[in-house]
């Protein structure tokens, strides 16, 4: 039995998640599938974190066990010619028995991408939340700042979630834009600081956790809640206090470490 | 009666082009009709080009004329609160009487854009046509060169189109790269040189002329005919010559120029 690891790509508009479920078009359950043709052997993928529905990945990592001999660039060509155009699998490597993607996760990097223009951007609107009013960006880092570190993020996780605990890390909270000329995308050559996310990296995040936590900087950068107010949240553990659900398409799974 | 200039921006991929069609989604038909309900008055939105179906816009150019004496801030905020999510009005100006979306035109420039790489991207196939083979961008450059200038395209005109003329210039074509870091999409960070457009500037362009060239140009990065071909195809004013039109989703109309 070999163990494999592959690095995937996907955009997730026509998906129901990563997680496979019966009737519904899955990452998972699609890349799962292909795998199956190719290796002529049912295989049970096993990905590090499991995206919500529309949610994207750069950089999602899943394993297999495999009896299969076949030469790595020949699985690759075969899972090139065969995906549909919304996954890619960008990298696939042989690891040693003990390599899990889910156990063996040491961090994960997520991204929230906002478009904060009363004007929409049709190239951008896939991959972002379109916020109108003008957000109050060093409100929004201040808040931030309570969160980093270990914690219980009960408040920010969906109610209908169960693991063993809340408590979970978070390393980095950086709030960055592409500044840069983004001329692809924008008649006017640049896009500006009205395009910017927040990147966040931790041990792992509970279900619902970044874009829990979004809302509520979403509150403070509107200036719905003054940023001290992020602090009493966290402390409460409590759902209700927390900000709204932002919508799936901003985030992105960007890495995860090993 | 005023002449309103409106700059337009839009995803192409839900929509039948920008030509009102009956029973089609079209960018003509979405914005007309809201400007109909805004104004409360029945108006032509007459655009500059008559993009394709699945073909995007930074910067379309249409006018109207009308009765309204509604300040442009005013119109403008309405389009942003109506508008659906893959059309935006990016600037709504009042120009004198003369002005005409089509007849006012000096130059236009497009951009097709290409995705030159065995793996595919799932975060940029909304917007470029991926070419799995490794292109000879040089030759692709030095068959470009012929078709700089005044020409009959008859070559690269669409067998079912029907135009007076089928001389335009050509001014300029450039070949551009995102080269700079384009971390927002890569899970390397850097997207490279596989990640290019050719860009093209106008005095007009026929039907499907851009995307006939494209095809074209791409039998020449592929090696499969020299860059000299090129000359002998336009020369010929024959379509069976060209090469394939390629696929919609990765051209841009990128602006007019008045």
């Amino acid at each position: 039995m070999r163990t494999l690891k592959l690095i995937i790509q996907y955009q997730g508009a026509q998906f129901s998640g990563w997680q496979i479920q019966p009737e519904k078009r899955t990452v998972q359950g699609v890349v799962q599938e292909i795998l199956r043709k190719i290796l002529d052997e049912s295989v049970d993928l096993v990905g590090s974190s499991r995206t919500d529905a529309g949610v994207h990945a750069l950089g999602q990592v899943a394993h297999i066990k495999t009896k299969s001999r076949m030469p790595m660039a020949k699985l690759h060509h075969a899972l090139k010619r065969m995906l549909p155009n919304d996954i890619s699998v960008i990298k696939i490597s042989e690891e040693r028995e003990t390599f899990h993607s889910q156990k063996s996760t040491k961090k994960k990097t997520y991204r929230y991408w906002v478009w904060n223009s009363s004007i929409g951007h049709p190239q951008l609107a896939w991959m972002s939340w379109q916020i109108p009013t003008p957000l109050n960006i060093l409100k929004m880092k201040k808040a931030a700042r309570y969160l980093v570190g270990t914690h219980d993020f009960m408040a920010f996780r969906a109610a209908d979630a169960s693991t063993k605990t809340s408590v979970r890390t978070i390393y980095k909270i950086r709030f960055r834009s592409q500044l840069k000329n983004t001329w692809a995308f924008s008649f006017f050559g640049k896009i500006s600081g009205q395009f910017f996310c927040i990147e966040f990296t931790g041990s792992g995040f509970l279900k619902n956790m970044i874009r829990n936590i979004m809302g509520t900087l979403v509150d403070v950068g509107r200036e719905k809640i003054p940023p001290e107010e992020m602090k009493k949240i966290l402390l409460s553990k409590d759902r209700r206090n927390a900000g709204m659900k932002v919508p799936a398409q901003g985030l992105f799974l960007v890495k995860i470490d090993y």
